[in-house]
């Protein structure tokens, strides 16, 4: 049972010879996702996979919130490709979309279950990563959105791919993904986002871990076997999705809108923007 | 923003400079879909696609109903092809299909989202054309029927390869088809069939257009890019299911269950159908 | 309206001169499946395929349980081949699980609607069975569990294929998945396995066969097309993933958990995997 | 090494420990398919399957011809439903496709590679056979076509599905089809459908035997998972075109074209079709 | 018989009472396609599909070749969208791609057969429009180019999408797209690209109309079928190639190596591009 | 231009601003793959990758052969996992052929086209790893060979996978996957496994280099974006067909016919096999 490594954003410990506690660390900053949470997220599953004992991972964030999305101040940034040419723009824009995908995707890859609890505020970023989780509880006071609408752009790490396929109710699905609006605990359950709604983040863990320890109680062969065969249904169709979004969005994200939209957000004046 | 041309069948106005409110106009014929209807939904909306301000629609039926279905008086013989020939009928049949469905699958293909309002009766076609928008809202005392199985055939104009997709109970979705049972605003919550159930039509239209407008204040590239990306993983599936569907049934509608189920419905005697 | 053969496991009567209602017939083994079960399903549907008259079939456990699943004293030894290389043991293996598949497909196949009545235990095979099947309805007291983790494998006969596309909550789906917890009727219907729960095993018999006379009285050209197009959209994903399933699994379960597994559960002691 | 049970329409031999040969046996009928011959081709390879020393199957036509196709004196009757319904027509038409298309398939789905030589006539239901084998030769003087145009429908049972897949000008394959003419082994070699063209039929027997024996000598366990892994990917295309393939024709082949095109055969004189 | 109505870029005739034979008709700019020639391929196509008794069309270009591709003077302008958002630019130039894609498939989406004759430059858009028909057949000298990569761009109107599955040689296939190299007749026929290398122009055409006959003799309900059954099985892979093609151009074209490329080939000075 | 790292089984240098040579270079082992090859391949071209005035890399064998496949001395070892319980095995198994398959497939994902120069033996992982490159030359007296039945297992690295979507001769590619046999310089160019046979291993780089040269003289965005949009029309079918691959493999190359197979080949001594 060998030690987290030390990381930056990350941190977590073993509850129990099989379990591991793991947290998104920057709770100063609401564990916003900046470019080094992005690269030590699948630094700290591959250190965790190794891990010949590990039979589940359980996720949630340290302090107020599970996640503000990205982090505008540092990704941006990090992100846009400096280029005359739209072309070669629109190449590296497709290359980092895929390596945030990548990351965003860990959870999916793990060889064991990640089971996630989600409090606070679970925006953008946030909720595309959650979603690559086998299992996924909310407190009753969580305040979830699918956020990118509201900078001017559509969302392209792998919530738009996943919950179409994980939830049952499309019509609201939109609703939420076009409005940005903030779902809670009860709607996000009825909507099929999260199997359990629990009364606060400390039983939100407990419950979490309880539901770990009975997974890590079975076969560690069938377990593995188990999430192999359901994760080759739904990646069928999830990850060609997600090649065609990293497509589209290296184009559609060098969108003057979202100058506009950020603008908008941050002097709450109106934005405005071209016709199509 | 120009006005809408004058059809015979659909009448709608501008609600604000970025959303269309667009009505099924024949409330005298609870909005039955007849030949000019079929015609006129894509030609309206190919008017509202070239409205470079239009952001959002929202869609409704005038009078008591959003729409009775079919209009069997005028539709049928329309679509009934006259050859001494089965597979010259089939291919005749066929190419009807694909143009029914094509005019069914308006609101997937318009380029900004459609938010329907369903109210009283919401059978046959009018089921089909609903499942082809992005969000759905629906009144208390609606009345949903996939109504195809009462006259003899199977639906083939898009709510059999939408809704498996849209919504979280086979099991229900499969007692409603094959009994084309009546189903209320609260059980089509529950299936998921709609996002939210309205008091009644007046306040029904009033939070659609709400809605319509948070959606409007967005930007514009943003929401067109999540259309189709959400779009695009769905297509994949339905497209191929509908080009399949209107195969099979351009020859399953030549039979003669169709003529004893009309005749039953309309004398209200036991239909009397030879073995399979 | 012919009799059904005789069969060991299985029994059956014409309730109406298209409607059949037929049991799973061990009810001192709890219904659970043996080679004889497996075999005798589809030489039972092959016989009711062939009647011209029948339209629906109704489904249901006689006894106190649907069904407690694989019958582990007889189905074992049937199953594991000998040999000592493990390639041609896992041909074998192959092999029997695409027999299994087919058995349990049984009901997809049908020519006809199939509504299952879910009481009592519905464990293991018993709720892969029941997936596969058009409607369920269950009991306010059914105790419904996918098991196969509990003998340390995972299931390969069609639960873990069809229910992430007959439900809502793929994050609840997991949760039972991984864990082998029991979920009461009122969870089963939360999630979309059925679509009704009803007070006990006499009226739920009685709805469904209700339902089923409904459906009866439609046109059978109409309710077989119906059937045809709902299966066709779905088993486009379901069967490669049985297959790919099949592949899995003939390697898989040749793993030491299982004996491991099953003593644990005889002897109530803690099972000790070794690490993966 | 068990004898071949007694058939109408095969007959075959060992021709060493591991290599079976069979071959069609009806030489006055020039090897035309008719419903036996149909029936028994699954029958015959069930029991090749079941031989566990069995290597590798060569098949050949006994006689002058491989095959003339369909036997159209009686296979007509055979497959040719009655009924007042077009729909019901439909069913029944679709359901003997399908069994066509499994008895074709057969060389496909056998345990062992099946190698086939191709003389003389290669006709219809013939050439549809052939390609679902491994590996095929012909004799220079072999004349080979896809006949179905000239009965008035298109070919359902193979080789439209497999063809394409198999060779490497789709310019002159569509020629092939359309217009029904002979190719000669010449061209069937550039075409790619035969990997060599034997001097007559009893050199390419001894060529195709030293191939067999070839593999007969090598790994049954390599050469199986071989097979299994080259069906596996053509298959994902294959079977879902012949699914689509005999809904489409189970109302095409109801034309009165079929009739008037077997006249205009039999009489010389000019079809004249009514426009489409 | 109606015929053809007058245009400016296309002339034709029949040649028998079911066969038409239409040119593209641009002689003095070497039949370059120019944005009228995109509009009326599917408008002259849409009056033929509605001609009941034709039965196949024979396709060649008028003058010394069969096109030189693009029209560079006129097609550009037509295409460029302006605006100062790249998003938006993107979004307008796919839709053009998708209306340009569109007119490529006509010769696909023909109701028959489409024979094309291919004789002296065959180049960029014109071997794209070819690809899209049936049957090629090509003169001894013609001169086959994928041309797009020496104006800076990748092909994205069919034949990337198209000859992989037509043909039988990935490597060849891929050279002659890399380096934009002109193929011979004959090689033309060694890759599977045509059917047949005819003498010259008026040999060629004289065959094809052969040919034509040979299909328009043939039960009209035959030959529909067979295309309808070749085209699904096709489609399936070609139609989202296409739109991922159209997506990912859409950003691509925007590169300046276009200009660069251009301005090399008008000035044959070497070009210089930034790297990636 | 940077030099290439010092590998132990890899060489290589520029042949000009734009094209890189690298060699496989263990002259003395005939270049069989050892694990540290498999290991230094996605190394070599993710330093390639890196290299921004790269536009395409010639691959070659140094000494005699391009390459022996598989050095049984050194890879078996590697690869064969320990365990006592077959799922744990195969669990490796699997897990070892994805990072093969992963190495193996370094050619295709690699930015640039590369062209690959086959001449003496190239055999087993040698022909898999060439498949996986843009195009293909060989030498006139090369010897190519899918050579894995002759070790008792299925080829699992790409070559099965690959060659049926780029070849035309389906059943000459099963001839010589089931036999091993050898096929020279000519019948690889019939099979269209390479684009041109050179007269001889000095000549074939040389005009390998002249068509690097050409492409390299090309926009390399155009070149860039035709390789994604090849790739992703094939590794649509190509990637999931490998995983299947690694699935079934993983249990089946546990098989003891491997050590019979390679036995036989050591002592020249019939191989005896068990039945299946």
């Amino acid at each position: 049972m060998a030690a987290l490594p030390q990381y930056e954003t990350l941190s977590g410990n073993w509850v129990s010879p099989h379990v591991f506690h793991i947290q998104l660390n920057r709770p100063d900053r609401m564990n916003a996702f900046n470019p080094k949470m992005f690269e030590e997220i699948p630094q700290a599953f591959e250190f965790l996979n190794k891990q010949e004992e590990l039979r589940v991972v359980v996720l949630t964030g340290n302090g107020k919130h599970f996640s503000s999305g990205l982090d505008l101040n540092e990704a941006f940034q990090a992100i846009m490709p400096e280029s005359d040419d739209t072309a070669r723009k629109t190449i590296k824009l497709y290359e980092t979309i895929k390596i945030l995908q990548h990351s965003m995707d860990t959870l999916n890859r793990c060889r064991v279950p990640v089971l996630v609890g989600i409090h606070g505020a679970c925006v953008g970023a946030g909720i595309n990563f959650a979603c690559s989780a086998d299992i996924r509880y909310c407190t009753k006071d969580v305040k979830i959105s699918i956020k990118e609408v509201d900078i001017g752009i559509c969302a392209d790490i792998g919530v738009l791919q996943r919950l179409p396929l994980q939830t049952g109710n499309d019509s609201l699905l939109r609703e939420i993904t076009y409005t940005g609006r903030f779902i809670s605990g009860e709607e996000a359950l009825k909507l099929g986002v999260v199997s359990k709604v629990s009364e606060n983040q400390e039983t939100m863990i407990k419950e979490l871990i309880e539901v770990a320890q009975t997974i890590a109680s079975k076969s560690p062969v069938a377990v593995w076997t188990i999430k192999q065969a359901l994760n080759h249904d739904v990646n069928k169709a999830v990850t060609p999705n997600l090649e065609y979004m990293a497509r589209v969005n290296a184009a559609m994200i060098q969108t003057s809108d979202m100058q506009e939209s950020v603008a908008s957000f941050l002097t709450k004046k109106k934005a405005v923007f071209p016709k199509l």
